[in-house]
């Protein structure tokens, strides 16, 4: 029997996940992946190096410590976190958990691109609501899909716009699924859904240290949810899933909240000025509560379209600055997707869109 | 719906893997998951250290240089190498691909206890090939069993035992299915299957940084194998599975060949010697080419059997001496699995089993 016969069919067909550049050389400005700008914090380079004389013994199995901190800083207990290596990991057990050929995976459009690419190595097939012009929450369709399992980002991606937690409650209220709310970004919002956890018992929170916590490079994210859903993931985690660097350095990130603070501070007034300085060339923008924002870019007087977005894409990357496009739905394809980098970065962002703008 | 109904079933029927205990207090010697006694080489914790800064930004998505890096040290092609959090990233990401409710998977008993979970999780149900007393490879009952993946841990576990290579290449040959050889030992043996992977298509070779690279707490795997074999993996790899930490830390251990035969040369001193001391006491050992003993205790005139085993395995875990014990079959219910540790940490053991020998 030849080789691609013992595969499993469905692993074959699917479309594999596309991953943001991740260029390795110096003199890129890159704000295609929602990097936080900032090294980390001395204190988790400090527990790191602690750490990296102990590698040679497993991890903990279940990142406990981790666990303990997380739920202590939620106010929940360590029976509703779940640690993953990066919440992607967790969307995965998720997946597994509650997709399939014999189950209805739902997200909305557009949204993050690895829910389908889970969806379909479980062996199943998402099915997408789109999202009107407007991007509120489609509360009676999404209700009414009968999702087993739905994903939905909020604030979402790429958008940057957050859901309004009475939309929340409304869905979570008569959702009859497993409804996952990623919240990758809360940190840079002004409201978070965990007030559901406590009135409704399908609901999972997803959290990453990749965003708001600056590290990316180290792979940590968690969920919290019921005993019941986190003993679920749990049957199917890898053991050792979290190694001991990322489980110590998320440790010392999670108590270095006063740094934090004040980086997810001076993001929000950097995305504040940048909003303000596109506005001012005409370009329409969501209004983010993300580290990133969507918009798209006009010139003189034609308004925006695909084919400014693909310029202004192509323009940005010749003077290696690296943007997030999205050019197969109308939906997104007159967009870019900006993550908000330092105030010096930005300030060159505008520069060459005020150049590209002049341009013929 | 209940939350349950809404899990795919054999996620809820399936029994988890339970890993060795992982103690976090100091006084334990740790013999019971095959770890390296020795702390990471200076490069190894320096690579760690310099990364650490570096954590802002995503990982490498395919572990790029590390792939290279272990192409050029087997001297393949990086299109031959694919990088997982530990080897068990590797091992579930075979089994997605090759096994489930439509397909056969087997495994040899004992081995690896990981093989029937992650065959679990992908929905199907694993069959063993129990090994006789003298642990020979049942080369002709592989070949018929007709699997269309096939878990093979060699070196053994928990035996310790090689198979030869000119029967591991009678099996390769003959087996219809994909052949994957687990050589999570191979570094303390005296020969591997690489040669394998020039002749047959369908073998796949399982590493890892957990045991004679001495990090199991880092969580660095590999495999080797044919380019299409690899492409069907990377479908399925999570984008970002081996954290910058973990791809920094294992490109210096690589580099870092001469500290590790040294290491290896004296875990196999250790090994002979202990070996020694326990034929000495009349123990039937088998022949290890790892770093561990699969050795079945006797006491006065009794002969090995469980009981002895048990008895010993609880009598050293009261000296906080940790080793492995797998009651449940009869092929190693009386036997213990025995780490070699550091040549202090073996002779504290050897003590301990002479202390035991003499209680009534």
């Amino acid at each position: 029997m030849g080789m691609r016969e013992l595969v499993n069919p469905h692993i074959l067909e699917l479309e594999p996940y596309t991953p943001g550049k991740q260029p390795e050389g110096p003199g890129w400005i890159k704000l295609n992946t929602n990097e936080l700008p900032y090294d980390p914090p001395e204190a988790v380079i400090d527990a790191i190096r602690l750490e990296s004389t102990r590698l040679a013994r497993y991890p903990n199995p279940t990142s406990g410590k981790l666990r303990e901190a997380l739920a202590a800083f939620h106010g929940m207990e360590p029976s509703q976190v779940i640690v993953g290596n990066g919440s992607d990991d967790i969307l995965n057990l998720l997946a597994r958990a509650f997709s399939g050929s014999n189950r209805s995976t739902f997200d909305t459009f557009p949204s993050y691109s690895l829910y389908p690419v889970l969806t379909a190595i479980a062996g199943g097939k998402i099915q997408s609501i789109a999202f009107d012009e407007d991007f509120s929450l489609p509360v009676s369709e999404l209700i009414n899909s009968g999702a087993d399992l739905l994903f939905l980002t909020c604030p979402n991606a790429p958008t940057g716009v957050r859901f309004p937690l009475e939309q929340l409650k409304a869905l979570a209220g008569d959702f009859s699924g497993v409804l996952v709310i990623d919240e990758a970004y809360a940190e840079f919002a002004e409201g978070n859904a965990i007030p559901l956890l406590e009135e409704y018992e399908q609901v999972v929170i997803t959290r990453t240290f990749s965003k708001a916590y600056g590290l990316a490079g180290l792979r940590v994210g968690y969920a919290l949810s019921t005993p019941e859903i986190v003993e679920i993931l749990d049957r199917i985690r890898d053991s050792y899933n979290v190694n001991r660097l990322s489980q110590a350095g998320a440790m010392a990130a999670l108590k270095s909240q006063d740094i934090y603070s004040k980086y997810i501070q001076e993001i929000k007034q950097t995305r504040q000025w940048v909003l303000s300085e596109l506005e001012e060339l005409g370009w329409k923008v969501y209004p983010s509560e993300a580290n990133f924002l969507f918009a798209a870019p006009v010139k003189g007087e034609s308004g925006a379209g695909a084919e400014l977005a693909a310029s202004l894409f192509r323009f940005l990357l010749q003077s290696r600055i690296l943007v997030r496009y999205f050019p197969k739905h109308p939906l997104t394809a007159s967009y870019l997707r900006i993550s908000i980098g330092s105030p010096c970065e930005m300030e060159r962002f505008i520069e060459e869109v005020r150049k590209w703008t002049r341009t013929a």
